[in-house]
């Protein structure tokens, strides 16, 4: 193992806008699997907006980012798992660098022949059970309910949709440029699809949602929860996943707007932020499915692959700002099955 | 019936803070019951929060104020009704006028020998069940929660907190004066109140639940419930009832914080607007136990009786400004349980 390990780390504690000068590409040792762990070589990193809170975080200065990853197995001190496996550690994963020793109980086997490994990361991994939860448990969308989704290419928007259509919902994605709306609508089958960056959202909103919003999942927040508040139906639930436009709000400066909570009270609305964690003992069950969907055809995704960890940091900055375009993956070393 | 029906009618619209000139006391004929109505001469008007809506609504220009009633029936065309009944039409009610043309299905009958009758528009009426419904099944507190309500002195804000400590809950309040943050804690045994006006409201929220807030009741919205979202404990549950520190903004100048939705995403809360009306068909229920429980000691109220109709507008506008000291009613003519 001549190899060493390559890791972006956090080179210091970011309050508002993150830069390039934040993360740091360093070498080390490859690390050593102790009893029960199992050494991975990084294939995929996932790139997520969650990972920029960590960004905020002291304890995470001079530590590789976390992230999710899929990988193949070098070494192996866990039963259960040989050199050669393709693994993924979809939540809490090690992160940003090109190896990882992990307890073999934080890792998933996948199998190629089911889907690609790389949806482990996406619409088979923690955005798809995001969506599923986010959408099914939290929005609780009922057949001829408007579900509104924002970042509505993403990762996490396109199963939102496209799991509400399935549902017998009618899907309205708000996305930030022609070409991601034309995508929603052509591709991924939404009904509508909202530019929010061309016209006035809120009137948008109010001509794609004539009986207004029954269900928004909220991706971006900003101006964008603004409008959607001013467009709920009576008894409207909001499923609070992320706010990407607020991350890099610096403090002392965050968004200010109008109070949510006389729009909550004014449509006797319920608005509830959860994280995929709650439902962690029924990921199996939504992973399941999500496979069986993607394989059927019936859920659509789309990847952007950006190819070496040194490029990690600069697409991790633009998808803060939603230069891409799909989900954002990092292809670290060889992926065997492409 | 020599007698005129004197009412207050809102003279123009309001938009921001409402003054003496949008309100006029007038003088007309009292008015004929109809098949199935009951004449009923107003004795208590109850003045509350919610009528600074009516204000801003262009259908509601030119009559009489809306409110609930109690009152006597003079004369009945309705199955059931005979003068000398005392009665309350306590959601909708006929409102801030001497008399009243009422259909009997909107009454119900007061019996004076179980409660005083002025209970029927406050502890054993609207305020009393929308505290009721609004913890109970808005809020969903369970024993050992920390349970905040705003106006903790108010008609409604007085019965949350004692529901909560029914519940086995801490109940902390939140009030605008020494005076009624000592009522708060001393008569209605909250286990803390905190004053909003003196010193930090967060800090002080902090302090005083040092594990979090896990239910808030809402009664007020403005800088008051910003100063809560940074208190939530995971898990939190919001009720929202009402917004007194806002229904006086301006138009295009509407309260403007922090957005509520990243506080209710990071500790996974949920916010719920509701009106007592969602739970019309169990008010019955809800009554029952209120009026039990004042018998009983176990609930205390405070009441503030203003004379005359005529005051009945600066009355209002000074509960706006939260100068009333519970639950606020207006006594329109002779009690005859006095």
């Amino acid at each position: 193992m001549a190899e060493t390990n390559k890791q972006v780390v956090l080179s210091r504690l970011v309050a508002g806008k993150p830069s390039l000068d934040d993360l740091e590409l360093v070498e080390g040792p490859v690390p050593e699997p102790r009893e029960g762990e199992v050494l991975v070589r990084t294939i995929y990193l996932s790139l997520d907006p969650y990972m920029r809170g960590r960004m905020g975080a002291p304890e995470a200065v001079g530590k590789a980012m976390v992230g999710g990853v899929v990988g193949e197995v070098v070494a192996s001190n866990a039963a259960g798992f040989e050199p050669g496996q393709l693994v993924c550690q979809y939540v809490g994963g090690y992160g940003w660098q090109s190896y990882g020793a992990v307890a073999g109980a934080q890792l998933r086997v996948l199998d190629p022949g089911l889907v690609p490994i790389t949806t482990a990361l996406g619409v088979v991994g923690m955005p798809g059970v995001t969506a599923y939860f986010g959408l099914l448990e939290v929005g609780r969308p009922v057949a001829g309910d408007t579900v509104v989704v924002s970042a509505a290419s993403g990762a996490v928007g396109a199963v939102v949709g496209q799991l509400a259509r399935m549902k017998g919902c009618r899907a309205v994605g708000i996305a930030g440029t022609d070409e991601k709306c034309a995508y929603v609508v052509d591709e991924l089958q939404f009904d509508v699809c909202v530019n929010y960056k061309t016209g006035d959202l809120s009137a948008g909103l109010a001509a794609a949602c004539p009986d207004g919003i029954d269900v928004y999942f909220d991706n971006v927040g900003g101006t964008v929860i603004d409008a959607v508040a001013g467009n709920l139906a009576m008894g409207a639930r909001l499923s609070l996943c992320g706010a990407i436009a607020e991350y890099n709000d610096a403090p002392g400066r965050e968004w200010h707007g109008p109070h949510l909570s006389r729009f909550i009270h004014a449509r006797r609305a319920t608005m509830r932020g959860f994280n995929q964690g709650e439902f962690a003992d029924r990921h199996e069950e939504a992973l399941a499915l999500l496979a069986t969907w993607v394989r059927s055809g019936a859920l659509k995704y789309k990847e952007q692959v950006v190819v070496g960890l040194e490029n990690a940091p600069a697409a991790f900055l633009g998808m803060l700002e939603g230069t891409n375009f799909g989900k954002l993956l990092v292809q670290v070393s060889e992926d065997p099955t492409r």
